[in-house]
């Protein structure tokens, strides 16, 4: 800042060495304080996170699990509910329901069941054997982290299904990421207009 | 996050696989955008810029230059005085001056010279040879960074003066830091009192 | 915050004299600064512009005016692009041109004639009337705030086209609201499946 | 920003019609989150919180009260030492023990006793009958809000003690205010140099 004026305008060999000579240290740790940045590598674990996360409730359904347990797990470790409404569109989510600010509607996408979702089949118990996501950009600025790109969902059969995905993030006070916006949609085709 | 929950719960080696083969990356670039986070070394590199420039307009002004020119220069590239009013306590204001929120406040403080200003002689104008500063913590959140800590001022004949100072800093959207806070005071001494 | 603690605990009629008594004013104005907060209508406001400059482009179009020069302003003015790139997916990109994360991406869907991106014709060319947004929810926090919902466009022609679309915008250091990203997708819809 | 380029270029009557009917809205309601944002009445509130409970721990413990467990109490409200070390520089604290960055160490300031504080005598432990803020400036950004200005303490006897402190509060997850840096200073006085 000052340093570059200096760089370009008044330094001389004496200036040099007093910028040299004045590190901020006394002998003493000083006590360095604040949430931490959210990082790119935060934003991939988190995204990984959530892609074992769906594979795991997937996996339970199969092998007679209580997949809605997890489910719930997974969405209140997962989501900022607790705190707000989420922006979460779901792929498959359409009509009325589109918009899933609840967990309540949140859970009901995932594991269906709800006969207030009257069009939720469990997007969650779908064979799912594993998923990926192929970010194309992210951004972030204070508290929150932003991505875009893919997630590639691979089914039991080896099928693949790649979806459109957008996720907001922000850093909870205990150090976590919560998802604040979600929204997941099939890819546009201009064939099938 | 959900990679804790899966860790401590649900975990088999089949999973860990899959948590490996999930790595966000197609082979293309990402594009990471949004503002630098704010880091110690920021904070550091500033301090020390600050301190540099005070002692290169007391060696102007020693050498005939043009002291004021340059405290204008510094002023600018180092207090946030174009954007808001700066909460700015220099260490030897006081009555109804003590609080410079506006940069001819700042100015009249660094060089003196203003009518507006009777107390001041202008402190960047004193023979400083060296300043450093002595952190005794930080603390970082969003767009804004703090210290807390000592200055020690050493005059050219080799004494020293250490004030108590504290600032707080944002970053800019042109990437650098900009001082928000400056309380600069002279360290209590019961025996003074 | 500590009120709260005394008011239940602690408040005798002294007390509270004493809370009507520090009101913190000295008869002098107290200045404020800092980057306004964002908030709901700001949010709304950003919104109409890109409707309304949408519709612009269109009608210039129509009238045989510069669509090009007049787009290449609505996106400097409503894009963060100078900043950083920009987390965009428009309605109809697809393919390798899903994401446009650079000013020339965008510029080629709005209004189309860029060899490098020969599936877009130019989505603002096309006749539009009117734009309107329906948020289903918000979520603002620091210097960023979301939205999601829909877009309905309506053409010369009275027919309605309704997208769904998320917003994410920053507030720029001049004040004016940018946008990180640009989610827009066509509703799924069961039965297309 | 659109809006505005619209306002100066574009607008004609059709145009400012299309802006009035375009108000999102769908008579459903919208759902808003977020961290409220800091504002100047939050500050002053919190100040005044503040001020309050010194006077509230003073008058404990003239009636014989339990002081300490109080002066814990309102630590724990006010202060940000769960999450961080805090940047406080009491008014009399010096020489080694001029920070006190840890609980302990705020807590040895407000009502002494603690043998490895041996300075501390308790400042809220004197006879305080008020204390009211008199700010001459803030700045709000993000989760932070920062204040500057005097702190007039009157004791039993109506004597008067003036100092100047700043505040930097932070917006806690729980919607609180919390002072992650606090340095409060004795008036510089040039007759007392």
């Amino acid at each position: 800042m000052i340093t570059r004026i200096l760089t370009t305008r008044f330094v001389s060999a004496a200036l040099v060495v007093t910028a040299a000579a004045i590190a901020p240290t006394n002998g003493l740790a000083v006590e360095h304080g604040g949430p931490a940045p959210i990082t790119v590598a935060d934003l991939e674990a988190a995204q990984a996170g959530w892609c074992a996360a769906l594979v795991a409730i997937s996996k339970t359904h199969r092998e007679g699990g209580d997949a809605k347990a997890l489910a719930e797990t997974v969405i209140d470790a997962a989501y900022n509910y607790a705190q707000a409404p989420v922006l979460f569109k779901p792929t498959l989510a359409h009509g009325k329901q589109t918009f899933r600010t609840t967990r309540e509607g949140a859970l009901a996408y995932f594991v269906g069941g709800n006969p207030a979702f009257p069009g939720d089949s469990g997007f969650a118990l779908k064979p799912w054997a594993a998923a990926r996501p192929v970010n194309a950009a992210t951004y972030i600025e204070g508290n929150i982290g932003i991505t875009m790109g893919h997630v590639v969902f691979t089914d039991t059969s080896g099928n693949e299904t790649k979806v459109e995905k957008t996720w907001v993030f922000r850093r909870g006070e205990d150090g976590k990421l919560y998802i604040v916006l979600h929204k997941s949609t099939i890819p546009y085709s201009p064939s099938a207009k």
